[in-house]
């Protein structure tokens, strides 16, 4: 990968919800160029430059069917991908291929395996393949897992989360989300063991359909994990794919000395003392509000480990791999109603 | 049961922890008259009289063994039963045999048969037989409960709470407790119930011991449960028999149109912004503090069940019967770590 | 004043809002008897004993016509004094001659003068005069009054306090109330001086009426008060007549080390996520809710005072009359619309 | 004044904390390009612009003495100044003689007359003075303001503002700050107006210095402001120099229909349950943290002024001077310890 005066050179591959985020921290950043936006809708892009006035010919729009220029592009110091997940493989391959270091939003690949292939072939050829994890990087969370593992807290009981998304997603996209497992419960399953600090050894769940479209189409939308792990520490994640009160992410972590609480965070600051109620503001609306801090931050991480400032990616393979074993595993126990033993 | 001006006469059998609560509501109401105590330590029921400044010759203290004289004395209306559970099935039968009302602290008796059986006879007597399911008359969370029951939520998704003891019971007690189920998670699952407002179909446990002592006993002290209803409500229970930031109990419910939640009440209002955190006030040390207003509360609904100012017992025969079964197949999950289905 | 096996009997002078408040608490404590209900309204005396089961012939209710008996009864160990204002000066010269220890909510009489010389009578005759202010017991404003008088927070720089009465008095009563300075400030001027720990030099005030009925009576509902201190530390006071959103009450201390803030606690524990906000209880309704622990608490004081379990009462005369010449200071700075500078 | 494709060229004097802030702001606009960084220490220019990884070549660094090829360049659309207030004058009135739109930190010069000539000026030269009170453009203090304009609440009765500082201004910084009205208490005085809607008829000041140095300088550090307005409206203002607990900035509205509340911000959500209290963050470290929204904003509101996407300052000439006119008559009222009446 190139980089030059200590600045890099970015290509944008898939300008949706997640792309506009990761867009948005780029241009905010004199050390980052945005060379390229890829996306199958090249209008989006141009309005999307616009509207934030980057200068005419600093960035350039192309089309999936003309991207090889990126990838042969020296300039070009790394890719980030936010396309629909179908199309990662193929672009983080074509990326890693020529050498360029790959940020790309989870899953990296629509299964296990292949995944486990790109980071192999990121191994190769030496160029860092990150596997997008941004609550790694919020602040709260941080300080919750920081002072578990020095062992501030004594021993863990329990570690319990509380993942509700907002606004509910289309029912287009959750036809082609991969599922509420591989699309939202590997963030939480991801935290719980990084706090835990080992591989657990079983998992349970059970889920239900409460939304009649989501029914209909054999899914369910609200869901209760049980994690066990060898040491004896237990977990708990509750998913739903839609709360009407905003996003609510919750952590917390019981232990022998106390416990710790990552709550939501209000919208704004202001409480109104009416004749019935105190009201304050929702939660933020969704999670490019929510996670605002954590994904600059996991941009600067990996920005700071292309540059050598940092010497190693927070998450690796191996954790991606157990996440996304653990997912599956969750399925399989949604499906047979029992628990899932494993040895990861 | 006799009641003179509409005032009633107690006699109180055991005076531990939950005797001594019941007693200083009691001592509080001039409706009621403290006629009796009956403990295998009458010294302490002395020091306790002494204490609370109860005029000498108004309540009569007495040992088991000549505790005849409290259940054939005419002014005695009913009698409350706080004695280890071991002794609870006598006295609420000689009680009820001689025409009292009972207000009997959970368990009824040691097995769900005999309890029922209990019931059976208060029946037969038309004498009422209430088991203490204090947290029903909190005001948090009977307000969640009445919201949700009349529809003002939507459908619900996911109920959840989290009881975690405070302080940690004696070993000695964990010992004759009858386990975290019958002992601690009755009162979750009474509640879980209480606002599904069906039965369950399914529960899964697990279970951890964290502290060794517990663990040497070969019991657990942090549990998680998962209930699934037949309408496709999930529920999520976490116990623990030792919180050290003091008592914790928590409700929450996910509906169609928002959350509901039951936090903890901090002991003061006091905030201290100092150098390095803003302090405030744990939650309530233990249960008698927790519970203050629902202990009152249910002892006024008792009462005004046996004066006709209220109509039927909020706890039913039906309802304590289906609880304990949910607790005996808790034990069971745990113990062969699969699922237990039932249809209740 | 007589006692007999350390429990007291008492006579209730008035039956209004605060009288219901320690005639509640009374009738918990199995250590103090009623002997006496003294009212204009029998009929609401009555009533009370009724709606409360006191059982027949423990209390006797007489208008103060008849009331002579009740300080010639020597059963009657104290007498709390809750009628309008301008009546405490007789009941309490009557109940300190006849030897009986007094209970009087402030102000004991309608002018300073007179109430110090109820003071200097309550001396002459070695019987405890408590002139009611509760706050002080108020667990929550007496930790940080400790804990600043003990030196925990360094120096104090600024102490300021808020008070918004609820529900609006009736315009009857606000007529002869005594102003809002003698019949609220008085409580602030008293937590800020005892916090404080030195008498202030000088006051400042400006007052507004923004409901029509009271500005057409030519008071204020609204007002702001500074007050300054020899050692240097400020405090402002701010005071309304009416809060729509319950009672509002609130303290908090600057210092050196950092800051302490009492705030108003909400009258139940729920909060509900909806679809626009995140709604909380208000704070308790009014006055008997928000100081339910302060006004048992202060009681207690004073049979502890009477019992010898405690040697001062906590209210001295000293203090008394320094918070009624501040709020004599206060109309005179509102009126004229200067500081009012003092040596007290 | 200059623009390019509607982006915006700027100079920034002064690269102090404010300036350090804006600068920020600007590089992550890529509307905006810092052309000159002027100040009496190129090198901080000179790190500021590496450790932002501003590519070479983007942005000139200058001294004072050489700043006047800033105004002769016709890329500059507008000047940023946040020098120290004695050099605020000149670099204000040299930018907008040559055309350039000024936005200034406060104060405009060092007394009122003089920034009204500057204001005068600017009209003359139909180019836009932005004088920055931040708090205006704060999401949360924005929302109490337009939702009391609009009435939702009903007649306001009393505004109050906290403002203390953190950290602890150095005593070099407090000798020439322009004194705690001009520096601080503008933008609580700003705040009050703009609430209450009209300008104050009187202003009582009492202060005190608890800082042994600021003692020493013969300042004070902690004050209180009462403020007084024709409709009726009463108004305090609580200001401190230091907060050990950090920036404290609170503000709040009694309305006829309750009370809005604008509190401090956690500084994270992560609520630590140890064995003695809860502890959570501490509000931000300062106004760099706590207004970095507001910082934006009112950059950007002055940014659409420029571009005519917006049709005027929110900050008018005539709001300055009302301000700076109230501040001096603070001043006045502490030395002279009586109120100031105005009419203004």
């Amino acid at each position: 990968m190139a980089k030059q005066n200590n600045s890099f050179g970015v290509a944008l591959f898939g300008v949706g919800r997640a792309g506009t985020i990761h867009f948005g921290n780029i241009i905010q950043r004199p050390r980052l160029q945005v060379l390229y936006l890829v996306d199958i809708f090249p209008k989006n892009c141009e309005q999307l430059l616009e509207k934030n006035y980057v200068p005419p010919g600093r960035t350039q729009v192309c089309s999936y069917e003309n991207s090889q220029k990126v990838f042969d592009d020296e300039n070009v110091s790394f890719v980030i991908v936010t396309t629909p997940t179908d199309q990662h493989e193929e672009i983080v391959r074509r990326a890693l291929d020529a050498g360029k270091a790959v940020f790309c939003e989870k899953p990296i690949a629509v299964d296990h395996t292949r995944a486990d292939q790109l980071f192999a072939l990121s191994e190769e050829r030496k160029v860092p393949l990150y596997c997008a994890f941004q609550r790694r990087f919020d602040p709260s969370m941080a300080r919750i897992h920081d002072e578990v593992i020095q062992g501030e807290h004594g021993k863990v009981h329990m570690i319990t989360t509380f993942s509700r998304d907002s606004p509910l997603p289309s029912m287009q996209y959750l036809k082609i989300s991969g599922g509420i497992f591989h699309d939202c419960a590997v963030h939480d399953i991801d935290m719980v063991c990084w706090i835990a600090n080992e591989k657990p050894d079983s998992v349970f769940v059970r889920g239900t359909a409460r939304h009649p479209e989501i029914k209909a189409m054999g899914d369910v939308d609200t869901v209760a994990i049980t994690l066990t792990f060898p040491s004896g520490v237990l977990a708990t994640i509750h998913l739903s794919r839609h709360a009407t009160y905003h996003y609510d992410q919750r952590l917390e972590v019981h232990c022998d000395k106390g416990m710790l609480q990552c709550g939501n965070e209000a919208a704004d600051i202001v409480q109104t003392f009416g004749s019935n109620s105190v009201q304050g503001a929702l939660p933020h609306f969704s999670f490019p509000q929510r996670y605002r801090v954590a994904y600059a931050a996991e941009l600067d991480h990996f920005v700071q480990v292309l540059s050598g400032e940092c010497d190693r990616l927070l998450v690796t393979r191996d954790e991606v791999n157990l996440v996304s074993a653990i997912a599956t595993a969750c399925e399989e126990s949604l499906r047979t109603q029992q628990p899932v033993q494993f040895s990861l």
